[in-house]
């Protein structure tokens, strides 16, 4: 059973168990942002069901409530920041922010961030370029549940890309998609339906077809966008890597197999080739290319002519990327983010914990 | 009946054909260049296959062969080029220049490209990123063949994007690939075998799963990488939508169905949206992140961890994005390049029309 709460009760909440795990009150504030807007834009699993897991990893000490956040490395157009093991969801917002002011001075500005955790979804971060009429690119690695086309070893996470490109009249386009055919909080409702997945988003342990949506637990892996050889899982390997690569070797955080679980009960390889995970952020000023009117208004007509495209019979309109999360938002921050039982159960262990309200 | 060519022989003949249409000396020895590095990477649909396709659209005054391709806006990170309606095969390397050039002043060299033609393969203009301790991007647009999740019409092209990361030991990882389930060249080989093509590579006219791999000539279409909407195709649309903006949204090129067809019978769109086909090169110098030695060490470690990975049984070692170019560039240097009687046939014309011999 879905229990419906407030937008604005589920941040103060969220606000206030980040104070209670030692963050600032400005950092605390951030990472409620930016934990909620999963929730709002429609991304359950990366969301306030996430809570408790950051709260685990503080307690067996993986996550470090008052970071010590700065650039180690830089050019005019480029940094590498130091996480210090903070919350990917103040560690990332941080980074982006660097780019941007890179780029206001030099066209572009590119951060690789090491040492870092998850930072919630990627359309979060890209999207702070928005308001400054800048393209934004944010991208992440994850704990390995991937296996590389012919293989039967879990090697990269399900490593999401987002490119955000603001427009005109038009709402902005927003892709933000994990680098597999499927991503896991796909494969986390057909769990709790106990629903058949689709052949072509996982393998068993001995790299067979299978349909079964446990079988992770049992040694099997999410496959690479393409899903097998024949329908291009290579290429779904090779994004996956251009996100593990500019994420962790380009830091000098964990890459491939060496990144560390989001979950507390199972440890960190024991010979980390680098510091925590990885994170990548682009900002690209439009007006470095040519003048940010004449790009919008190609932008609402991009827009425009592929929404309006001829649709297959009995099919939807075309998707512009951005749309479907544009729509949650509007309309949970208004009706509210139903959570399922499970997370409610969770935040209210929390709130025990803590001993605050959950309203 | 294939019949093998030695390199240094196609490429003296490429070079002679593209001066004869008027490229100066230099411009024709760099467009041979970029064009036979199609044919020895193994590539052969963007080889000397196209080469008469390219006088062609000389003839129909299409491509310009004493282009002007200068910088018509910049910053420290960034510049447009006009390509003046150039061969992509000229335009391309020049653009990349100034990418790299660019990276060696402020970290990063971002440059979009309006008013150009098709360039050959990606991977050879991002690679040249490489010698200089870059990273190297390089996407372009194409003429629209491909029809977004739930369309019946063609928008987009294949749109290939190529990142090249240079390692140490190790050769560099160069992914390369069209973002549709299958590029048109894999379509092409089916062609001429008149064999079926998998599912989720083509659809027909009315959007239906087809097999045909002439279906294109009958208003089918290739679909997004992911193939159908459960397998990930609107991740599909999304790379290749983000490719097209880069390419010609940035730059001012034409872009989805405004672009224009790279065969000489087929008239472009009446009513452009910009000037030409777009491309879009990045370079990012690695010590502009860390040294590069250390970074060169950490690919080494990444991409033998991933070459070793353990296999499913019967199946072959995962594949180095990269490898089995690098392997057919080795082969095809020294061997020749076997082509196939029709590419022959239409280099026998060219030869008859220029008044050459083809060797």
């Amino acid at each position: 059973m879905d229990v419906t709460y407030s937008y604005q009760n589920l941040l103060e909440f969220s606000r206030v168990v980040f104070e209670k795990i030692g963050c600032t009150p400005e950092q605390a504030d951030l990472a409620a942002k930016v934990l909620l807007r999963a929730d709002l834009r429609g991304i359950d699993s990366h969301g306030v069901a996430r809570l408790s897991g950051y709260v685990r990893l503080w307690e067996v000490k993986r996550v470090n409530a008052k970071p010590n956040i700065r650039v180690v490395h830089e050019s005019p157009s480029t940094a590498v920041v130091d996480g210090d093991g903070g919350l990917g969801l103040v560690v990332a917002p941080i980074a982006m922010e660097i780019a941007i002011s890179k780029a206001t001075k030099c066209g572009t500005g590119w951060v690789a961030v090491k040492n870092s955790n998850h930072f919630g979804i990627a359309a979060q971060h890209a999207m702070m370029a928005l308001e400054q009429d800048m393209i934004g690119m944010a991208m992440t690695n994850a704990s390995p549940l991937v296996a590389p086309t012919y293989s039967v070893e879990r090697l990269l996470g399900t490593n999401p890309i987002c490119v955000a490109i603001p427009a005109g009249k038009q709402p902005a386009f927003v892709a933000d998609f994990a680098t597999t055919t499927a991503a896991n909080g796909k494969l986390e409702i057909l769990q709790r339906k106990n629903a058949e997945a689709p052949s072509g988003w996982i393998q068993n342990k001995n790299g067979e077809v299978s349909l079964n949506p446990h079988e992770l637990k049992d040694g099997g892996a999410l496959l690479p966008l393409g899903g097998d050889r024949d329908h291009g899982s290579h290429k779904g390997f090779c994004l996956g890597a251009w996100v593990d690569i500019f994420s962790a070797v380009l830091s000098g955080a964990n890459y491939g197999p060496w990144v560390p679980p989001f979950v507390s009960f199972l440890a960190p390889p024991p010979d980390p080739v680098g510091e925590g995970i990885g994170h990548f952020f682009g900002a690209m000023r439009v007006d470095a290319f040519r003048p940010a009117a004449e790009f919008k208004s190609h932008m609402d007509n991009w827009i425009t002519r592929f929404r309006s495209a001829k649709t297959i019979e009995g099919q939807p309109a075309v998707v512009i990327p951005g749309d479907p999360e544009r729509e949650y938002e509007s309309l949970r921050m208004k009706g509210g983010i139903p959570l399922n039982g499970k997370v409610v159960e969770d935040l209210k262990s929390l709130a025990q914990k803590f001993n605050i309200e959950l309203r």
